[in-house]
């Protein structure tokens, strides 16, 4: 039996062991020192009360005869399907059909399993810094990827280069690690490019809910044309923090083809295939998080993550350091003061102001100098961390 | 962008549309009869209640800051992987790493899934009749497929043929859709056939829990040798009625190796890259089901769909028809009477006595002239079909 030989080629991520491991033998050495974690990447916010009672319901249906659910369908309940068709009207007028959206167990599988549809033989184009996921299920495949330059001059939001082709296109916005949010015309430039180009666009929203500019795109699909050349991935992970109760949903639209298949025929066959289905638990839990009851319930801790970046941000900004993210996203990426490594500046704020972050270089090249900060930690730690920034940083 | 060319090759199943059609019809045309379905491959009975009450914990540890969960690890939680370690001790006598064992949201997932480790260029052994996700599987990675009979003359437990080469070896035990279970000795020869030949068994246990006879194996891994040439599948689905709650479990050896390469950490990384892990909530679940009170209670639920089954073997023993699984599967599959074809018998049990089961030929090639009961009905309702049975057929 021969094995994917393709695994051999993925790089070992040392980020946040190293992260750690650091912070771990710090600790160790100074016993009495508060350490302040500004790093994490998982929310902290309990789930609100109205998926609560949604689920506690669910869980009653499974314990009687009457109202047990065994298989239900790989795509999802239509009660959970017609609210995201809701949410998507209401929260930036875009218009869907049932078919097209499809419920799963969250995005970073959807955005993994997607690449059965596509061939071998693609180019595959990834913005860096990056998530690493994009890079890494490529790599197991073996496509062959290539980098486009997100940094200081692009303000992180790089344009599309018509000298670099590709067949595929990685596009996070919010972004994870950089916070920067695209534009309209921004958004305009890449799905031109794609169309031009018979390209896919793979548009990750996982952090859509932290916009608050009504005018700047929470879906892809606001954009004219990206019905016909993009797939777009969603999450109750920061939206609603289902981090560990886990659903998302995928928008495969039907007017998607390429070569004259289309993608959501493909991609119904992946799941009814390779799927059973988000639990129906889990999926009773999503519908009421888009419930006007829920809605109001989840803006309050979205606020109350946006009121941290603002803490994190308005230092910056009274210091004059450079940086993307923080008003429609919970990262905060600014620029290490006085030309510091991102490693280096790392340890200057642990033994410093004992305050953790996540250097920049863990995410790509670009990364290297830079920072990343995150709003999803408590309100007093975020006050105090920014603080002692605030007295450490001239 | 190139779509992947062999989604193409994918054969449609008209199966069980065909089935529900026919039945709809039938109804539409006789809305006094009393159709009752033995074709159904869906549990009935509510999930215990040691489950239910921890499902309700684990939503309220959602609820509350404190005992909140996020992003737990992919591979699962220790508490639930730990409950199947002496779960397989206990079971089987088989002793497991906690490392070996990866929790999912069900092994259909995991039986699509594992095959990203796997090079394009391996010949698949699927034996005919199949669950046909085996081979859709497969046809979209392009693999090459052989196949295998099994018919009445092995019982439907096809041995291996020394004439067949082929690295990946799917084996059912208990079969779906068959119900027929290897003993040790049949088992023992596909273990040897593979460590000769470098092949690797995918085993798919999902029906483990139906097997009565201590003598019959319930784990590959009982079996010498299984530990170097074998990945094997399991469910709480059929288990513990999780059909629609969702979590499944794969053991991946550490002793098994290809290529110098070991398949666990190469699945370990394929879950932490493009899985995030079971909800917290049903594995909270799924791990009360292992528990002293709640084997006691899903013995329960098991004692009555084999009760079922014992109710439709035992008029196949009085007519003397041939037919495999029923006392170890939930399945049984007979010959059609009267050299019938299985289409022409569904037909026939449906006009004449308004039972609906499912006809072999759906299964492949060597299910023409058989068909499949199931006992996930009700007591009542498999007693009267039976009764029914046993006056049509002479």
């Amino acid at each position: 039996m021969k094995v994917n030989k393709n695994y051999l080629k993925l790089e070992e991520s040392y980020l946040f062991s190293t992260v750690n491991r650091k912070v771990r033998e710090y600790q160790a050495k100074h016993p009495d020192k508060d350490i302040i974690r500004l790093g994490i990447g998982d929310v902290t916010i309990p789930i609100c009360q109205a998926a609560i009672d949604a689920m506690h319901e669910a869980v009653d249906d499974q314990s009687r005869k009457e109202t047990f659910h065994g298989y239900g369908p790989e795509q999802g309940y239509d009660f959970l399907k017609e609210s995201i068709q809701k949410y998507y009207k209401k929260n930036c007028d875009v218009e869907l059909e049932l078919n097209e959206i499809f419920i799963s167990d969250g995005a970073k599988s959807d955005v993994g399993n997607i690449l059965d549809l596509f061939d071998k033989d693609n180019t595959v184009l990834v913005p860096d810094p990056v998530y690493p996921v994009y890079v890494d299920t490529n790599t197991m495949d073996g496509r062959k990827i290539v980098y486009i330059d997100a940094n200081e001059e692009n303000k992180f939001l790089p344009e599309p280069d018509e000298n670099i082709k590709a067949d595929i296109i990685y596009i996070c916005s919010p972004n994870n690690p950089t916070g920067a949010v695209y534009d309209r015309a921004g958004l305009k430039k890449w799905v031109d490019y794609a169309l031009k180009n018979d390209a896919i666009i793979l548009y990750d929203a996982a952090y859509e809910c932290f916009i608050s500019d009504k005018n700047l795109p929470r879906s892809i699909f606001e954009i004219e044309g990206a019905k016909k050349c993009a797939i777009e991935f969603c999450s109750y992970s920061k939206t609603a923090g289902f981090t560990g109760t886990r659903c998302g949903y995928t928008i495969v639209p039907n007017t998607l083809e390429y070569e004259g298949i289309k993608l959501n025929k493909l991609w119904l066959r992946r799941q009814t295939t390779k799927f059973n289905g988000c639990s129906y638990i889990v999926q009773k839990g999503a519908a009421a998080v888009f419930s006007d009851e829920g809605l109001k319930q989840i803006e309050k801790n979205i606020e109350y993550y946006k009121g941290n970046a603002k803490i994190i941000a308005d230092v910056l900004d009274e210091k004059g350091i450079f940086y993307t993210g923080g008003k429609h996203s919970p990262y905060i990426w600014l620029k290490c003061p006085n030309s510091m490594g991102s490693w280096e500046f790392f340890d200057y704020l642990l033994n410093e102001i004992q305050v953790v972050g996540t250097p920049g270089e863990g995410f790509g090249k670009n990364g290297q100098g830079f920072f990343r900060l995150t709003s999803f930690g408590n309100r007093e730690k975020t006050i105090e961390a920014m603080e002692r920034f605030r007295k450490l940083i001239k």
